[in-house]
């Protein structure tokens, strides 16, 4: 069995590490992409003294989740003008983010059509312009700083898109645990936890390497510490940078195994009952991970590495996660016994459901 | 603190994986660089097997620790050859994959003078011209097919010097760890203590960093457990492909961080002393854990993470190293007190002896 291992993103972090900036766009001039709230926090002022005369744009309007219909405006409006610069710092949590990684590929015209029919048609793109992406996460969880994917949602069509090119890599994850400090409870939760599914996930994982292991090890070990002492003090700086590293490493591992069954169950429970994502990707684990023991020797050997021992691993991660507030069933969401059969069965079937070691090894038993 | 982590290589892996190798290439010419033994293991008629077509020529004469007269020859024919393809194919040792770096960056002219002109001031050095490297290593412990470094040597200036450009870093590491199967046991040893001089050093380090100590605290679990056990079975598969991985984990870790003291007593005990690099590299390590034990708090942490309660560490370690047949002392390679003391004050000087946090602390006090 041959593994890869790739990850080229220039990681810059620390306490106070958004000051560097500057000295990252050396002189290039930049558009800024950061969620609506930047303004009354007053992170959008400090952004932009930083960049200064390298202030080539802002883009305050990203919306959560960003759909192809939002998408669309902005993207034009990018791509028309001549002076947006030659980088994109996306300031934000997933969104932003994504946002950023959907504006840096450019189409031949311009037009944003041409690039969702690709993704509509799951057909590769070339881009015919491109930027490059400085990604500054607020949140300590999407990873979207460390992976290419941005995943793009067509509410119209009930339908969620995955953009993953070779170009939507960012070029520097800059990480200032410093920027997560105002983070309210709800988002500190759902981010964390939305890590813990990314290094979970990226285990039982066809596509599991050992260099994935190693930061998806690494990470859950971090979270299953920090993230209740976070929430029980949001405060606090220390807590802030780990959970801040645990978001990082888990990101760098499931950047190259792509996420699994639990992802794929909660993109159904976000487009049809409404679940914010980290709680849709989290409250599955448990069920998940009782489907993925026993599976392969090799993935039950990572488990127990990150998790403890597995005969009760099951009972003390629906533990641990309720403990947080968060139920662990589908009924705790209203979702009866016949439909979470049904989801199930669909998101197994499903591109991330299919990355699952159960569904492979179902499929070819 | 800001911290940086980037390692933009590509790593293929796992048993077998040498057989990628022309679906890596992808069309593109290639010069092998190999290692003489290489011939007679029938493992360069496999290569050019698998090169086919897209062979473009053979350099098999490397010497072991590459000096800067022989490498001037092979570097000018390399560089007149207009047929000589993009890519470099380095397989062997670090001997092999250090005289491809040197080879990978051309100098206008062709002429090697003007790149050791550099690396002996020191300068900067922006090649005119560059090939592609792929690094296949033979031996798990260098870790040069991760990082950016190459080591030269001028032993009639009795000089090292430190080949480190952004251009060095190789495109893809291709591990396959059936290719050390046949590694004797003396360069299996002094590979395997390379690799944990790697790994430790990259934690006492002052530009050690959160994704560098995951890395390097994996390295060391592994390779505690491993080395003693395929020491005692070379032919080991499973063995070998863990070794094999633990070099590489290392070789993430310092390709962020450089080495420390123990490389740098390391260089003179190997012009002075003729010790092979392995040993040289490792039998100082008890000596330097005992000098990092208590300087800092957060570096203690991850030296009991990665060796367990540091209270009998130094002890631990040492029986460790000698019971693979290592001494751990001076005096055993005939260096006494008075040489041994001024040989660690001139390498706490050096370069790598100034990554050592006792030194930076030391300083600073």
């Amino acid at each position: 069995m041959v593994h890869e291992f790739h990850n080229p993103v220039r990681s810059v972090y620390g306490a106070g590490a958004l000051s560097s900036l500057p000295k990252l766009l050396d002189g290039r001039r930049a558009t800024l992409v950061v969620f609506p709230e930047a303004r009354q926090l007053g992170l959008l002022d400090r952004l932009q003294a930083l960049l200064g005369e390298s202030l080539a744009g802002t883009i305050d309007d990203v919306r959560p989740n960003p759909d192809v219909a939002e998408l669309k405006a902005l993207y034009e409006t990018f791509w028309r003008d001549p002076a947006a610069g030659e980088v994109l710092v996306a300031v934000g949590g997933g969104s932003a983010i994504d946002t950023a990684k959907a504006l840096m590929v450019g189409t031949q015209g311009g037009g944003f059509d041409e690039l969702v029919r690709a993704l509509a048609a799951g057909k590769g793109f070339v881009p015919a312009r491109c930027k490059t992406l400085i990604a500054v996460p607020t949140t300590a969880g999407t990873g979207s700083e460390v992976t290419p994917w941005a995943t793009v949602w067509d509410r119209a069509a009930q339908k969620k898109y995955s953009l993953h090119l070779p170009q939507t890599w960012p070029a520097i994850a800059l990480i200032d645990p410093d920027l997560m400090l105002s983070l309210p409870a709800s988002v500190t939760l759902q981010s964390g936890l939305d890590a813990l599914s990314h290094a979970l996930e990226s285990i039982w994982n066809v596509n599991a390497n050992p260099l994935s292991d190693t930061f998806a090890v690494a990470a859950v070990h971090d979270i299953l510490d920090a993230l209740p002492k976070l929430m029980a003090r949001l405060d606090d700086k220390g807590l802030r940078g780990r959970m801040a590293l645990a978001a990082l490493k888990a990101g760098m591992a499931f950047s190259n195994t792509r996420t699994a069954l639990a992802h794929s169950i909660s993109y159904e429970m976000t487009l049809r009952y409404g679940l914010p994502h980290g709680i849709a990707c989290s409250f599955p684990l448990p069920m998940v991970l009782e489907r993925a023991i026993g599976r392969d020797a090799g993935r039950d050997a990572v488990l127990a590495q990150a998790l403890g021992p597995l005969d009760h691993a099951v009972q003390r991660l629906s533990g641990f996660i309720e403990r947080l507030g968060v139920k662990t069933r589908f009924a705790d969401y209203g979702v009866d016994h016949e439909q979470a059969e049904q989801m199930v069965a669909y998101a197994l079937a499903g591109a991330r459901g299919k990355n699952f070691i159960g569904t492979a090894l179902q499929e070819a038993a």
